[in-house]
């Protein structure tokens, strides 16, 4: 079907006929004129239809009764009656010409074809307006995803998604980095097996991959610069707003490099992609009644060391162990004291796993940052530098309790074959989107979200 | 560490100093002068060493050991000696001066660090130059992926995929299409629970994404053009060279498609990305010592009927009836016949999943193509419209058996909320490379295969 997008309507001429091809969003009868907002993908135009002759024939407006049936689903007919009869949210064809209206391009109709009736009884309508990020309808919009995907404001999110998704992965083309699709099935469920989703395959136990940072130690060997997006598991319970049990994971690894420049490469990815998709991001920002968070702009972000970090939360009165692993609540308290995000510099070598680096001017910490999203949004990403030297890596092994577990041996071997200094960053994708649109739960950043206390569905 | 790309020499002036950062490719000692080709992600390079003072009052050349040991990986000295005593495949830092040597730049050396060196046996060597495509081989570079990455050909068939990759993801981007990243986890395995990996979250048993179709289906009403590059998942048990068991899944959704739209959809999209790419691919092509396959530019490509392609292995002897699935015997029986890519049109209801639309000219096939690559590769692709009417789509999931299976229902509501025709395709990614580049087994196409009879690993 020949068909012109809503949008594209801003540069036809009046008086040209066209086909639109859309959803009934919503409609208003005035005596004998019915204005019919129609949508797709690209936005909503005011359509416009006369009561005629053959309407008048009918039964009255009155008693109109729907005109579909489930075995009849196009339904062409006297455009009037048709639309009238026409549930929101159906499926509509309309010929017309476009006219010059009170507020605006219209189409004035000549023909009409219902496409797809809208039978079923979902409240609120998907398409209609209202808090979709409301926690206490979060039950029944997450059920039924599959039709609120075509919510205004879904779309938005959505959109900025792939906006964002495409910006990052520019970047990385830009700046020579090759893409490792790693898998998802593993042997080695990164640090901890008790966090993994297992699996039998052949009647092995395998696991989703939590991090494909192993994979891309041994890729970067080959290619010095690599990353992955791809999705990511996580088995562990979680009631934060933070954590999904399917997200997609941002990872780069980097030959050569030490922690200095993984924190200016990561201050450049942010603040590239940030100015990469502000200008497109208009309607996108409007739909969603809010402004795109412009924080990551300021460039370089302050930093703290770890050690600084904890002297903070206890003037803050917080109670808080050096060599404890921060928390959303210290992260937030830390938070309002930064008008950017900032880095928290040198994590405990307690909390940080085994292929990271300790730092010799003090052997408390690794040599490793996270960063600190504004707005109380938590941790965004942290960059590590990893360890290169065998025995710098049994040592950390022992360490960990990882010694001697032979589906490791690969990666001690990798510290046997001309390996270099390398490091890296991780990102979830999903926060990273949460904080720059302000979105409640990290939930609504993804299609069709995976949460540890929800059924997987559908 | 600030280091020069081996690629970027091209552009630096005789007599300037450079670090370089690589990897000992090979070495060939003539008299007093060292000649080594240090290679990197970019390509390699001939440094030069002279023996000096210091390297005579070393040990005698014939008794040299072994510099690095494992807790001593980082090694400066005199250079000579160092690169002479470095094992292939350690990893070398190198400062020099560009030099204009006989067959084009090299660096004439004055300091050498052994940044990694490389103790362990492994044959062949990564960086050498072998068959690594040789099945005979296979189980060997498969166990070592992790450093067989680091091959030259290995690398060449990665870099293309990035490229192709890009590629595909550009031109989706550039028809408007959004990137739906649906589901790995679904309580739906498409259309066969038996042929997907299986595993229980929450105590509920869920599927491993075969296909995310369904997922497209729901995001079509609110998007209209929607895609999905990601993992995808088959559990069924094959020997061919074209199955993986975790493969990468170009799929496409579009609202207001029909069959005839689809074939033009996908011829674009593979003239295009392969017109993308053929200009990136000299490197790449020297390397792999092969030429792209150009094929797919040829478009339209030629369309036969199902009831035709019967006909033509009838005419070549062949046992083969009508309403059967077609397998690479047969496909490359016919690819012989044909030049270019080439579309069988309509394959059978019987064989084709419940969703697909039955032709209403001829009600013993499907309104669905799939092409055909040269070469014998077999299928690419396949495109299909989709079924928008409820009672046709539950008479078709009565003729599959799937009536009544609760799991579906989300997709009978689809059908009754403004649905509108529309219509896909879905693409392995990892058969598109094969066939591009001619490459005997898909599992050469991704940097870590999972096939069927393979333990996972690494």
């Amino acid at each position: 079907m020949k068909k012109i997008f809503v949008r594209d309507l801003d540069h036809v001429p009046e008086g040209t006929a066209v086909t639109l091809l859309g959803w009934l969003k919503a409609k208003r009868n005035l005596g004998g004129l019915l204005f019919v907002d129609l949508c797709d993908s690209t936005g909503s135009i005011q359509i416009v239809v006369k009561r005629d002759q053959a309407d008048s024939s009918g039964p009255p407006d009155q008693m109109e009764q729907p005109v579909a049936t489930a075995t009849a689903t196009q339904v062409a007919g006297a455009p009037y009656r048709l639309l009238k009869a026409a549930s929101q949210e159906s499926a509509i064809k309309a010929d017309g010409v476009v006219q010059l209206g009170q507020s605006g391009k219209e189409v004035h109709v000549t023909a009409v074809e219902v496409v797809g009736q809208a039978e079923l009884d979902l409240s609120p309508r998907p398409r209609s307006d209202f808090d979709v990020f409301d926690v206490s309808r979060a039950d029944h919009l997450l059920r039924s995803r599959h039709f609120y995907l075509r919510n205004e404001k879904v779309m938005a999110v959505l959109k900025f998604r792939h906006l964002l998704m495409r910006a990052i992965h520019n970047w990385f083309n830009q700046h020579q980095y090759v893409e490792i699709t790693a898998p998802v099935l593993t042997p080695l469920p990164l640090y901890d097996d008790k966090t993994a989703l297992q699996l039998d395959v052949h009647d092995d136990s395998v696991f989703l991959t939590q991090c494909v940072g192993f994979y891309l130690e041994s890729a970067v060997h080959a290619f010095e610069r690599v990353y992955n997006i791809g999705p990511s598991f996580r088995g562990e319970e979680s009631r934060s707003k933070r954590h999904l049990m399917e997200y997609w994971h941002i990872k780069a690894e980097l030959a050569w490099v030490n922690l200095e420049d993984l924190i200016r490469i990561v201050e450049d990815l942010i603040s590239h992609t940030v100015s990469v998709v502000e200008p497109q991001s208009d309607e996108i920002m409007s739909a969603l009644g809010t402004q795109l968070c412009m924080h990551g702009l300021d460039t370089p972000y302050p930093r703290i060391t770890y050690a600084e970090a904890v002297e903070r939360l206890h003037h803050l009165g917080m109670e808080f162990e050096f060599g404890q692993s921060m928390g959303s609540k210290e992260e937030e308290a830390l938070s309002k004291q930064f008008v950017s995000p900032f880095w928290i510099v040198g994590i405990p070598r307690a909390v940080e796993p085994f292929p990271y680096v300790v730092d010799q001017k003090d052997t408390r910490v690794t040599m490793t940052a996270d960063l600190i999203a504004t707005g109380g949004y938590g941790e965004l990403l942290g960059v590590a530098e990893k360890i290169h030297d065998l025995s710098e890596l049994d040592e950390r092994m022992q360490e960990k309790g990882k010694f001697g577990d032979e589906r490791y041996d690969w990666l001690r071997d990798l510290r046997k074959n001309g390996c270099v200094p390398h490091g890296g960053f991780g990102m979830g994708f999903e926060r990273f989107i949460r904080w720059l649109l302000d979105i409640p739960h990290v939930r609504d950043t993804i299609p069709f979200p995976r949460t540890f206390r929800r059924r997987i569905f559908p």
